[in-house]
């Protein structure tokens, strides 16, 4: 596996175009298209919210039922949640303006959209700034990175990933964009996602490889707890690396599903670690757990805990408060074998063990969570099961943020 | 029922101290006393956090076992968690001094601790506070609020409430402290709660009545959505109004309950208004939900939002997150048949009906949410069942307060 520059136009075929439509802000871009010069199969993942958004409703249906997907329209500002009829119109008639632009069919065509939500989208500034994307789209790297900006809301990054594999002789690009950084917790975050790879694959297998992975890159990050009502992941294949169309779940399968994961677990670090006022990525690995659900609990609630991510924050070694986590996961564990490690990418120190307070330095434990990738190991011996959860720490600035984010 | 002034000392025959004992800082007050002349009917709630502090392992022995219970010892500072047999052997070694000091059995002293986890408590210092406690005890008003004051940890105001019923022809008194203001999440917060009451009942009711009352108040309150591993609330009665033993579920039971209620809430919704870095309670009640089990999980949902919080701090109509609260709570219902209020104690406005945006002032909505209790209430149209959650608004200063707590 390669790594590459790029994103959603990497692999052979796509375009991507990021223009300003004037949604909600002036001078800021704020839609995005993603178009594939061939049809494509469509997985996808939404969100587990009842309050669904209009678009997240539109394209659920085009990811089931569509015998093709060309194109994914994308907006920032307005999230066109909670807007009735009317929103759900506004998805039809962007779709429907797209694909009489891309000469496609309008079932072919998916739209997203994050941001307020509540308000109505402004339709004609919605279809002038299709034109426009239909107008400037490309298949350069310049035009994937306008993509990916166009989607941004409080993110700070634009967030954008691509590897290359060998398939049948084949070279297989998967490249991809995301936008998140508020709103953000498991069960697919206030993040839009979308992965577009030349791959031949059947459409069954590609959802069932984009299902299985998100359990543990996706749906492991959170902000803030806030699961929310746009939460849309696609991935996007066109065949047109030319290799023989991967059926069964055989090597070249595990080799695809390999570099989605890297995809997929590089851009949920990405949105982690910009999480709103962001000052550090908090990772929280638990190793030795009894199944992997728990491994998977535990981890979730440590990087989920106020308490813990301002502690991050604060830079204090308050071991107590990731312990007081683990315990009200809901998995059930004995506080007498757990072992707590603070971490950076050149440290590692034994914080907590055998029920107390083990013999370190308060000051190296606040160095270490002063680094920009903080890490808490939790070794719970009880198993074989591990995983990993990725958030950020808790700032004054995620409070300002959201404060008076409409505003 | 007549709400009264005071607090653990306003039944008959408890009494109260609060006094410095230098646990962790210099010139606050950190150890507290209740004690009662006769011996008490102990009842107990506890954390439900697998990693519970010594004092709650202690407490939850003598509550089920001891015949009976005639003094509380409460220290802040220190949380005596995650401190192993060191930590236990402290509990026991305060209750045997309290217990030497005042002429009554160990086994009938409970010991509570809040403040930090994983440092071990100064036993000299506690043994010597306890001395200080029991020559400085006392039955009046100020008693008891010094002992509320002794029990604050981040807490900016002590927490106290009283009421009298009449039973049998007798005066019976309920009166309580509590304290609280991190860590605090439903399923018992880093909460300490005292109720004292003269009431003559069976130990089986005043379990009951506790473990009931508790779930539709202390655990419909979050601050953080941590549940910490010392959260304790422990009612004594000692039977000195010389009612008529209160032994089945009579009416006498009732106006038991109902004034114990009064009381939990009391308390409770206290705690939620004086969450750390505070500036709003922050109340969502649901109505017509499909059950009692769903309304209370949609209200916790939404006072458990970080982004509601945030929104509440800002002053900011920003509905949509209310909203996306209620679909990620894991309750199932239709979003278009939602109304959502915003009110405080003058006014009410429709905010949101029918799957859109009602047409609402923003500013009059803005100026509602900057009101010191501001209510979100949440019409489900789906049936008869209600339930009431508290919280507080999301500030700098709870980042502040929690970056940097040891220090």
């Amino acid at each position: 596996m390669k790594v590459i520059e790029g994103g959603v136009t990497a692999a052979q075929g796509f375009e991507a175009a990021g223009i300003e439509a004037a949604i909600k802000y002036q001078n800021r871009k704020d839609m995005a298209l993603v178009y594939s010069k061939a049809p494509c199969k469509a997985a996808g993942v939404f969100t587990s919210n009842v309050v669904k958004a209009a678009p997240v409703r539109w394209d659920r249906e085009i990811v089931a039922h569509s015998p093709y997907v060309q194109a994914v329209v994308a907006n920032s500002g307005i999230a066109n949640a909670a807007t009735g009829k009317q929103g759900y119109e506004c998805c039809k008639q962007t779709a429907e303006q797209t694909a009489k632009l891309l000469g496609i069919a309008a079932d072919a065509v998916l739209v997203a959209s994050t941001g307020v939500i509540g308000s109505q989208l402004p339709i004609d500034r919605i279809l002038a700034g299709v034109e426009k994307l239909v107008e400037t789209k490309s298949d350069t790297t310049e035009a994937g990175t306008l993509a990916a900006e166009a989607i941004m809301t409080t993110d700070t990054i634009s967030k954008q990933a691509a590897v290359q594999i060998e398939i049948g002789g084949r070279t297989v690009t998967i490249g991809g964009m995301c936008k998140g950084s508020g709103m953000i917790h498991p069960n697919m975050c206030t993040m839009l996602g979308f992965v577009t790879t030349d791959i031949a694959i059947s459409k069954e297998l590609l959802q069932e490889a984009l299902s299985e992975d998100v359990v543990d890159t996706f749906n492991m990050i959170s902000v803030d707890g806030d699961t929310s009502t746009n939460d849309t992941l696609v991935v996007l294949s066109n065949g047109m690396a030319g290799n023989p169309e991967v059926t069964t779940k055989n090597s070249d399968y595990d080799k695809f599903k390999e570099a989605l994961h890297y995809i997929n677990v590089t851009l949920a670090k990405m949105m982690a670690g910009d999480g709103e006022g962001a000052t550090a990525l908090f990772e929280t690995k638990v190793v030795h757990a009894e199944s992997k659900q728990a491994a998977r609990t535990l981890a979730r609630s440590v990087i989920g805990s106020s308490l813990c991510k301002a502690a991050i924050y604060g830079h204090d070694a308050n071991f107590g408060r990731f312990l007081c986590a683990l315990g009200y996961s809901g998995v059930n564990f004995d506080p007498d074998k757990v072992e707590l490690y603070f971490e950076n990418k050149d440290k590692s120190i034994l914080i907590y063990k055998g029920g107390v307070a083990a013999d370190y330095s308060e000051e190296e434990a606040s160095q270490i969570l002063a680094s920009p990738e903080v890490r808490v190991l939790v070794d719970m011996h009880m198993g074989d099961a591990e995983a990993t959860a990725w958030g950020c720490d808790l700032s004054y600035d995620y409070v300002k943020i959201n404060a008076d984010y409409r505003s």
